[in-house]
Parts: structure tokens; sequence; C-alpha cells
């Protein structure tokens, strides 16, 4: 009997501790986490939209089911300018937006998502990743508990549809055209009016001359707006060499998340970021083509060189009244204008060589 | 007693079911999948072979150290062209290599690195990804009982390091070039003698005149190997604008492996990719820019026109015998050049009109 009862008790222990393993090992291998992400774009925007769909995806699927990610479109939660804000609160626990739409709040984020005679796509990538860019959006970030990760490419966006051809400088006089931003303010400064309507109001102004010019994103957003039809004269990039957009994370949520699910988070926004930059790319590719097919009457414009000198030297001058002010500024732009110096040296003898001269004349 | 009996024995049966629980979960949760991966770099090949040091580390630490890969460079394995054999014969489960290495083997490996006069990095990526690139790379591997994945860019490899300028295609004739594979067969069609050399008797042949010429990478990669001191001339892209390494699998054991793991292998095959392709773009610009310092006299030159165009021609006439007699050759090359046609046609209107506008002249 004491025997016995021995033997119980030690099998007792031994299946309490078994159970307490199981129980331990299930809330460390199975334990599911649940986010919530916020989207600036509408619900069903193409190219965009599809980056955090593809993101959560593979978050989902790396994870074994342990990460769940739930995404509310503009359509859903109504603020689609106020993402930074709810991700800061923790009202949701990531964002998919872009850096630029928060310089009224923050003014350094002006300069995560593109710039005028700046950066392109890829050319940002490397600085973002080797050149310290990373550091300097997290800097950034960092005081509003939020991290910023790059969210994908638009690629180039084309400088705009005009309704009249641009032949001199004099041309943008008082010239009225839809391009927001800091874009804007460097448009203002040589002379045109820059304005902003809602995006549903865009093809009527344009068509009945409410303005005489519009920039939006590039061929695969810009077909289906139907611009090209009232506005026959396409000009060629300077103001968003290569838009990116912005995985926000609100940071104590992300310091509560397991090493491994920091890690596949991080790496599904990289995946998602460099997959929508390709999709991008061949949209635009496709939607060009396309575009062409169709209104074959585009004409495809450089900007005439005072035009592209005035606006150099306005974006230089808007620059330096924001770093004068702003030691952190100073920082970044100096940061951006030594990487840019480098690599486009580099990009000169290499892409834009090889685009010159493999094409048969 | 029988009580106790009974007892007992359900102790011992819950205690025995949980251990069998304990085990199970342990097995599912926390089984190990070693795998060896083989590249065909030597040990501390900068940039190439950073490349799946990153994709393991990644692995590693997204499965939670359920994916442990060991890498063996060519100096341990000793076989730097055998890694496509090798990984379908299943003593590697992995290669990190390049597709255009097997073209002796398997023919139409050749077109999934980088083609004469075909596709920059970017727009390649957007053909594999969106442009049924993959499918047919699959397709090409399959009867090989290998999968192979885009392994990151070299970013655009330069035309090469000449001791005399070229200044029309009868300075090409007889010329003694390194510049081995597809393009050498290509250069050998305009006249010129294309050879191959061991890496490490590269510059001294190119020093007392043995050759007259070489190609090897680009500026990362060029500059430790100091040919700019003996061959002033640098020769802008033709041959190779944007060859892709490449990551092999071993079918059966990618098949044998839980779904999660394939997620997470192939996610940080495609990030580690992305970033060999940043990488290999800033360590060119770094790389550029200290060249130029410690050798202001380099001439960057682009080929004359002629040889441009003799070349081209060579390179269709090559690419027409190729596709001739091979019906998925056919396809392949079809498929790239209606890709080539359509991405290029945007990227004319987008980076090449911003490089050449945006910076003042």
């Amino acid at each position: 009997m004491k025997n016995n009862n021995n033997v119980t008790r030690f099998l007792q222990a031994v299946s309490l501790a078994a159970i307490t393993v199981v129980s331990l090992s299930a809330i460390a291998a199975d334990k599911v986490y649940r986010l919530k992400l916020a989207e600036t774009w509408g619900t069903g925007t193409p190219i965009l939209g599809d980056a955090s769909k593809n993101m959560a995806r593979l978050a989902n699927e790396m994870s074994n089911g342990r990460l769940e990610i739930r995404i509310d479109s503009a359509n859903k939660h109504k603020a689609p300018f106020g993402v930074f804000d709810m991700v800061k609160a923790g009202q949701y626990d990531l964002g998919h937006t872009s850096s630029y739409y928060w310089k009224g709040k923050v003014p350094n984020t002006l300069f995560f998502s593109s710039m005028p005679f700046g950066m392109m796509s890829t050319e940002q990538y490397a600085w973002f990743y080797r050149g310290g860019g990373m550091e300097l959006m997290q800097e950034v970030y960092a005081p509003h508990n939020l991290l910023s990760f790059p969210g994908g490419n638009t690629d180039i966006q084309m400088g705009g549809w005009f309704k009249k051809e641009i032949k001199s400088l004099a041309d943008l006089k008082g010239l009225k055209m839809r391009i927001p931003g800091f874009a804007g303010e460097v448009f203002a400064r040589v002379g045109a009016s820059p304005t902003n309507i809602p995006p549903g109001e865009l093809f009527t102004s344009l068509e009945r001359g409410t303005i005489d010019a519009l920039e939006w994103v590039g061929p695969a957003f810009d077909l289906r707006m139907g611009f090209q039809k009232v506005a026959p004269y396409y000009y060629t990039a300077w103001h968003e060499p290569g838009t990116e957009t912005q995985f926000l994370v609100n940071k104590r949520k992300w310091d509560s998340l397991p090493k491994d699910l920091q890690v596949i988070l991080e790496t599904a926004f990289r995946v998602a970021a460099f997959d929508m930059y390709v999709q991008a790319m061949d949209a635009n590719a496709q939607s060009w083509d396309t575009m062409l097919k169709e209104n074959p009457n585009i004409k495809v414009r450089d900007f005439p060189e005072d035009v592209m000198d005035a606006m150099r030297a306005a974006n230089k001058a808007l620059l330096s009244e924001l770093t004068e002010k702003d030691e952190q500024a100073k920082r970044i732009v100096e940061s951006q204008a030594e990487y840019l110096k480098k690599v486009r040296a580099w990009t000169d003898i290499s892409a834009k060589a090889y685009l010159e001269t493999s094409q048969a004349k």
C-alpha cells in the first residue's frame, strides 16, 4: 500500500509534469497572433492594395498560421490619412501607406517616399539598405512609437498629362495643374498654379479646362483614368522618380512578438515591397502598350531644358529652406545627395549607357 | 487496493498518452531539417557568396531553428561546375550558382542568367515573376529532378577592359579577348578571337599582351583585379545586362519538406536574391568611385555603332540557330523577345528619359 501510494504519487507527478510540458509547448508553438492592418488605399486598389495582401499571406504561411493579419481598407476605417495616428495609438498594429503623407505632422517623413530629381527605385533601395537610409528613417519614426519599412515601389512616376505642349518656361506661367505635395511647391516656384482635386473629379476638370494639366502616377494607374483622351502630351519624370510606399508598425506591439515572428514579418514586408515594384513595372509596361495602341496620338515629351533647370533650382532652394532650420533634415538630405552622386555615376555608365546603345537606331 | 490499482493504471495511461503527445508535438514543431548547399564560388567570395549565407540565416531565424543549412564553398566540394549534378543526385540538397553554366549539359539553361542585348535585371525579374519566365525555367529543370529560383543579380556587367580604343569594327579583327560562353561566340562571329583564361592568370595575361582585352564583371568585382592599371578603356555593357545567379533545389528533397518550410525557403531565396542585387549595385557604385579616384585616366567608352550593329546581328543569327532545332528554345526566346519589347518601351519613357534629362547638363 505504501509502495503503491508512492507509485501513484510518482505517476501523478509525471503525468502533471507531462501535461504542463504539453501546454507550454502548445503555447509556444501554436499561439496565434492576430494583427490588424489599416491601409490608405480603397478596397480593391490594384498594385498598392496587393502589397499588404501578399505580405499577410506570406506571413501566415511562413508562420504556419501563427500570424493572422486582418486588412482594413480606407472604405472600412474611413481615415486614409489617419493611418499614422491609428498605428501610433495602437488602434491598428500595422499600416500600409506612404511616408510623405505625414509631412504636415512630422516634417522629416517627407524624405522617405521619393524626392524631385532624386534617386530611382533601385538606387533608393540601395540607399535604404546599404547607404544608411533605414537608420535615418527609424530615427524619424522612433519618437512616435513607430517602425517604418519600405512597402513597395510604384516605379517611376510620369511628369503628367498636358493639354498643350510646353515649349519653354514661359508656357508654365499661370498653368493650372493638379500636382500636390512638395512637387507642387516646386511647381509653384517656377510660376505655375498647382492645385489639388479629388481623384473622382480629375477627368472632368481636365476635360473642361478647369485645369490645364495633371500628374497622377504612371501608365498602370493612369490608363483607366482616361486622361490620355483629353490631354495628349505625356511628360517624362522629374518629381517622383521612384515612389516608395511604407509598412508602418506599432513599436510596442512589435516588441511583444517572438523573435521568429519579427523576422518573418520583416521578411514578408521586404518581399511584398519587392513584388509590388516588379508588379508595378510589369503593369506599367502592359498598360503603356495598351494605351499607345488605343491612343496612337499620345505624344511623349521631355520638359525643355530651361524648365528642368528652373525646377531643379527651385527644388534646391526649397530643400535649403528645410535643412537650414533642422539638423536632422540636413543630415537626411546630405545623406541622400551624397549617395545619389555615387550611385548615379554608376547608373550613368551602366544602365543609361546600355539603354542608349543596345537598341538598333 | 483494487481501486488504487485502477488509479495507478489510469495515471499510467494518462502519463503515457501525455508523453506521447509531447513527443508528437516535439516532432511536428521542433524537427530540425538539415540541408546541405553547394556553391560555385570559393570561400569568402564577396556578394556572390553572401547570398546563400543571407538566405540560410533568414531561413533559420524564420523557422525558429527548424531549418539548418550548411554551406560548402567550392574549396570544400572541389567541383564549382559540378553543382548541377550534385544537387540533381541528392549529394547536396541545394546549390547557389548560375543557370548558364549548364548549357553544355542542358542547352536551354542558357536563357536564365542574362542574354546579350537582353533584359536588364529589374526587367528580367518582371519577366520571371510576371511574364512567364519562372514557368519556363521550371519546365527546363523539371526533367532533372531540380527546381530553380533567381539567386541574386550581379547588376549590369561592363563590356570589359581594352588596352586600345575600339574605333570601328575593323579594330576587333583578330583581337584576343577573354570572353567565355555565348557572348564569346557572338564575339567570334564579328571577327575577334575569344579565349578563356583562369582568373588567377588574367591580370598577367592582359599586362603582357597575351590578350588585348577581357571582360570580368563590373567595378565591384573588377576593382581588386587591377585591370584598370594596364587597360584604360572601360567599355559599356552589351553581353550581360543583368546576370542572375540561381538557387538550385533537389525536387525530391523539396517535396519532403512541410509546406511552411517550403514557403520560408522560397521567400528566403527571393529576399536573398533581391538583397544581392542591392548589394551589388551599392558595391558597384562605391567601387567605381574608388576606381576613378585611384585611376583618373580610365576612359569609359561605348562601342561604336557599327560594332554594336554587327554584334546584334551575330547574336540574332546564333539565337536563330538555337531555336530552329528546338521547340522549347524557340518558346523561351520568343517569350523573352516579346517581354523585352514591351518592358523596354516603358523603360525608355521612364528610366532612360529620367536619366537623360534630370541632371544638370
